[in-house]
């Protein structure tokens, strides 16, 4: 099958127009009682009401019908990219996190501090919980290990989690977890996929030597498991797929690096959404694509605080008249999956979407919400061909064939 | 992926129905300000609406979400041909508009006239755009280019564009465009992108200096650049695919190329709907299956002129019945694509399509509209899918499976 890539690639042109994809974060909900309405539905939210009635409505599948998306490709799937195609491994989300700039080069490795009884076998997989305070000396520890022809960075992320990064020519991907997934055996030694990650094993094996001397004595804390070790996918540029200069404005360390995977500017988005609105104004004329990213709807929804998700609603509404100021050609509204705060977690449900552009076809939508969606224009489509539309809107795809 | 070729080829049986495909150009539209209504929506169409309240509707997406298709793809699709897998290039193209009959070993060029200087660098690329009248004799001497091992034809289009194509065995059609897209310098000379286009390459090479001294005294029109060498694809038969005897019946040439190069047969449309719907009764008891191209929705589109897309349609909805009175068991009204008069061009909007037919589900649409076809039994459908409905809804497709 054609990838859309494909596509954009061969018939994108630049035409100066200007698209902003504003990414509410777990942004589709629940109602709390069938029959009754989503956070979306209870918000008051004039400004996307409005827009809904101008624009186009539908509703975001992120990967595939019934699949609960993470971050990673929640924002791969809106930003067009494949998420079935490029998947980022666990270690390297763990590093997107933190505002590691992963290189090219990089392996990274989630680690877990954790507990050895005297023979050797692990008694506690996350080392009793310890604090952030705790960890981050361990670390820092951890962060002298020299290994030749490698570079090692170790940085504390939370708790007893850390990310653990080698740089250097040849190291490979395919290398297992060494967490045995129980408590009782001793950690596994790590062992490569492939040939070409037998490197990437000397050096953890090298790496994990060291680290069982330097923390001998800091039980709990007193090993470590590696998780999710990966290198980032070789993804292709915003620029090159679809011929545009994109900035991303996130207050968020994790969704800066997903930006910057796509080569997406990252820019001072500062802390709060009014940050973030003058930042775009700032950087109007120096981009042709914005990615703004709000968390807050996630994190609501995450607490299952269905009134606070309502409230962070209004409060993205109440910035709308900041974009819409501007006159994009383009602007989406989105999330990059369901947070309904009655299940306290992402899920599955389609995400509702708002498109607004000048040669939008009526559908007689009059709100924006999980109602309206399902009967919008847009229907019910797969995330990956929200950036076709959005270029198609903006008129930077030209026709295709004759 | 499965080709839905596969499944039709396999699950076809010849029950004697009758399938007529009328395709209005361009059919869908855009309301000239938000809220307000289509072409098609504006449009009195009592007969239409009446089918809608019989039968299903649904939108055509032609290629992919926001892909903007030309005429080939767009028509491809309609006729259950992937057009992502089956592309054909410009030369192609140009030499079923003007109804040149292509074989399998015949590589198309579009060529255009253009002006050498003393130099032999391009001044213009078109040659001061020539009238027709000076394209047609300078065509006519092109024509009689003879070189051994191959047939040469020359054939002129319009002002000062022409449709070179070589017949013969071993003839490649991977060859790169002779237009070096600018001015000032000399034409490029026909480059092979792979080994089995060689020949191709010589012949052109041979074509191109036979030309030069034929044009010498012709300025402006003293040379010519060639444009989309290729090949048509490799195309099934519909007869094959679908196990149908089709007949077209087009007025324009274009679109009894595209439907030639299904094998179906083209049959005389004369000038107007009327002719085409006398033809069809004509012709009922010799096929299976008909298309009928209307051509104006997409030309009073592409002319940016709303009332008059309007009143083409009135006037397909008028010669609705003389279909309908010859009973066929799926009539399906459709476009190859949109073409709103409001954008004055193609896009990518998703297509109106009604399916008639004895079988269908009801939806409880009650007239032939964007809007009803948003909520119509169809639901929103790559193009591609419209010929197994079509089998389907005529009883044409066996059970898959036990």
């Amino acid at each position: 099958m054609t990838d859309m890539h494909d596509l954009t690639r061969k018939l994108q042109n630049d035409n100066g127009t200007k698209i902003v994809l504003l990414v509410a974060d777990g942004l589709g909900g629940l109602p709390l009682e069938p029959g009754g309405n989503t956070e979306l539905e209870s918000a008051r939210t004039p400004n996307l009401d409005e827009l809904a009635r101008k624009g186009t409505l539908g509703l975001s599948i992120p990967v595939k019908p019934g699949i609960t998306p993470g971050s990673g490709p929640g924002h791969l799937g809106l930003f067009g990219y494949d998420p079935l195609k490029y998947q980022i491994g666990r270690g390297v989300l763990e590093a997107l996190g933190i505002d590691f700039e992963l290189g090219p080069d990089d392996v990274a490795i989630r680690g877990n501090f954790c507990t050895l009884d005297a023979a050797g076998n692990i008694s506690d997989r996350r080392a009793g919980r310890i604090s952030s305070e705790t960890g981050v000396p361990l670390c820092e520890k951890l962060n002298r290990i020299k290994i030749p022809g490698v570079e090692v960075f170790v940085r504390h992320v939370k708790e007893y989690r850390m990310v653990i990064v080698f740089r250097g020519p040849g190291l490979g991907g395919d290398v297992d977890d060494t967490d045995p997934q129980q408590t009782g055996v001793p950690p596994l030694a790590p062992v490569a996929r492939t040939p070409g990650s037998q490197k990437t094993v000397e050096v953890a094996q090298e790496f994990l030597k060291q680290a069982r001397t330097l923390l001998a004595n800091d039980a709990p804390a007193n090993f470590l498991t590696m998780r999710g070790i990966d290198k980032q996918p070789e993804i292709p540029t915003f620029k090159e797929v679809y011929g545009l200069r994109a900035g991303a404005i996130a207050v968020y360390p994790m969704y800066r690096g997903l930006a910057r995977l796509v080569s997406m500017d990252v820019l001072d988005a500062g802390q709060t959404l009014g940050d973030q609105t003058a930042r775009l104004k700032a950087a109007w004329n120096d981009y042709d694509f914005f990615f703004i990213h709000f968390k807050y709807t996630d994190s609501t929804g995450e607490d299952g605080n269905f009134d606070a998700k309502v409230e962070r609603i209004e409060e993205l509404d109440a910035a709308i008249p900041q974009i819409t100021a501007l006159n994009p050609d383009v602007l989406i509204v989105t999330g990059d999956h369901s947070t309904p705060s009655k299940m306290r977690s992402h899920s599955w449900h389609p995400v509702p979407t708002l498109l607004a552009a000048d040669n939008c076809r009526s559908d007689d939508c009059t709100a924006f919400g999980e109602r309206d969606c399902l009967r919008g224009g847009l229907g019910q489509f797969e995330a990956k061909y929200l950036m076709p539309m959005a270029l198609a809107h903006a008129g930077r795809l030209d026709k295709f064939g004759a």
